[in-house]
């Protein structure tokens, strides 16, 4: 009988170590003096001395993917932008709740690992931790072959922050009368690729559109915008951040509600905003409902803020700075009742 | 035309808050009073303040996942071990750092979602997460369409610890006739399915065989053993564990070495321990060669400790205590030079 290797299953653990040899400095240039041990070990050591300081540190985690934004990626075969795609949007899911980043860990799999991708996958994560003053204090490599789908890849990560007990943010000081303020996305983000790519079949991804001021490829790539600027830089200015909503799988509808208290609704303003080009021509593409389009995107909008109504103007001041990407806007209010009306 | 929805392109958002309802319950018996919020929020609230009676903590993180053991799982459509072995698997890569547990995030993504898969996953991770005193603080949910082989799933997770920085295990203290004690593992792991399925391809899974004392699908399926309960008895009896190492992808071989400082490598003794029968079996299955047998499976040692060779009897003695599941062996020394010799 000829003898079976692990190679022959389809699993090649050189390719492995590959991708680690490539990917080492990226992530090494995202460590701070608190990380002890990183790339290399069987867990990341990460120094916590300083929540000792703290009052009553929390810790906050979460764990996200970028859904089909992969399948997209892969297609066009740009791999340097999913990666900042879902370090962002684990920031974003964490600053909603008051929380800074710690650090972060990221997850990459595929039927069959190509070194060159995953270390350009993940240089993409290292360049948003980076940015975030987040160390990418570990991580997963994983072939698989037979469960996924050849040439596809999938891409996960979990974020811990760290934030004081009395400065969490859980919308449960959310009134009647608070206002609405949304903040600009860049995109699509990270949701509604599924239907996205339907609704792009067939077409020229690459060629300028004059009515999008872009190509579809620039359009649909666009990086998850990480609103931590912007949310430090509203603290900073004294502003009551009373409910903080991340737009992500299910828009406005599903998202805005998570942090709106039993007994309260919210009215949104069609028309306080503009709604970005690229999702006009999805919703003409296919032909979408109005409900669907709703529930799968963020139109626009990718986080929101209640607020008082006086601390209004002073927040739109500060988010307008242009040293902070995208615009803002007041789109709506709380109002008694519940759920969300669109008027 | 005909309206497209985002249903239509494959993503049922139902289907994934069906499953939320679903591990809900499971999910919630894992939390302690450190849970401030959990499922359902967007990053998990973990109290920390533990942590300020601690003289220097420091966190230690992995993230992991299972391999194509879940490929295996989902051909035998047996869903609740994964979640285990996951959680397991991760308890362990922080546990040879001297972490325990604080909390855990799963991350599941499928082509398309069957609420009652990933509940009973998820309950998987439920279970080995309550049984080391962590809690399933978070996770993702994800539909892939496209991007996974129709019925199959992936399945990662990422752990967070804690260790004062003074009880840090990192092999820096290993010497020169250090003794190498094997645990035992439980069977393969999460390591080496790929080879495995392939050795097993038109085996009946289900039969009970002589030579096995069980059926493969009993063999393969066994749960991922968790060394807490082994490794929090030996501290506790005071045994000075200079290095530890979780037998993962790469084996022996590859994994030993990680915990030996420069100038030192260590001599394994076959024979030393019993190779289970379900390693043999597969070996002859598919005339492995030894060096692919010792590379890719953990040929029946899970963990392996290393520590002065004056405390090798009353470790032994611990780890025999039959509260304690499975055997331990002493399986080598640690000698100058580098590498690991099997003698």
């Amino acid at each position: 009988m000829s003898p079976l290797t692990y190679r022959d299953a389809g699993v090649n653990i050189d390719a492995g170590n590959r991708a680690v040899e490539l990917m080492r400095e990226a992530v090494r240039r995202t460590y701070g003096p608190e990380v002890i041990r990183g790339i290399g070990a069987f867990g990341g050591l990460y120094d916590a001395s300083a929540l000792r300081g703290m009052a009553a540190p929390v810790l906050v985690a979460s764990t996200d993917g970028v859904g089909t934004k992969t399948k997209l990626a892969a297609s066009l075969e740009r791999y340097d932008t999913v990666g900042q795609d879902l370090v962002n949007h684990c920031i974003n899911d964490i600053l909603v709740q008051g929380a800074r980043p710690l650090f972060f860990l990221d997850y990459f799999a595929a039927a069959k690992l190509d070194p060159k991708i995953v270390a350009e996958v993940v240089g993409g994560c290292a360049v948003a931790c980076r940015r975030a003053g987040s160390a990418l204090l570990g991580g997963e490599t994983a072939e698989m072959p037979g469960v996924y789908a050849p040439g596809e890849f999938d891409l996960a990560g979990t974020i811990v922050g760290v934030v004081e007990r009395d400065q969490v943010i859980d919308g449960s000081t959310v009134q009647a009368g608070d206002v609405l303020i949304g903040l600009e996305s860049s995109g699509l983000h990270t949701n509604g690729y599924s239907l996205a790519r339907r609704l792009c079949a067939g077409q020229n991804m690459w060629i300028f559109r004059m009515e999008l001021g872009m190509s579809l490829l620039g359009g649909l790539l666009a990086v998850h915008r990480s609103y931590l600027p912007h949310v430090t830089a509203l603290r900073a200015a004294g502003i009551e951040l009373r409910g903080l909503a991340h737009i992500t799988g299910g828009g406005l509808v599903e998202n805005v509600p998570r942090i709106i208290p039993p007994g309260l609704g919210v009215a949104i303003r069609l028309g306080s905003w503009p709604i970005p080009p690229l999702f006009t021509w999805l919703q003409r593409a296919g032909n979408v409902p109005d409900g669907d389009m709703r529930r799968t995107f963020n139109l626009g909008v990718g986080l929101v803020a209640v607020m008082p109504p006086a601390q209004v103007d002073a927040a739109l001041t500060v988010l307008r700075d242009p040293a902070l990407a995208g615009d803002a806007w007041r789109i709506g209010e709380v109002v008694p009742g519940g759920g969300v009306a669109f008027v």
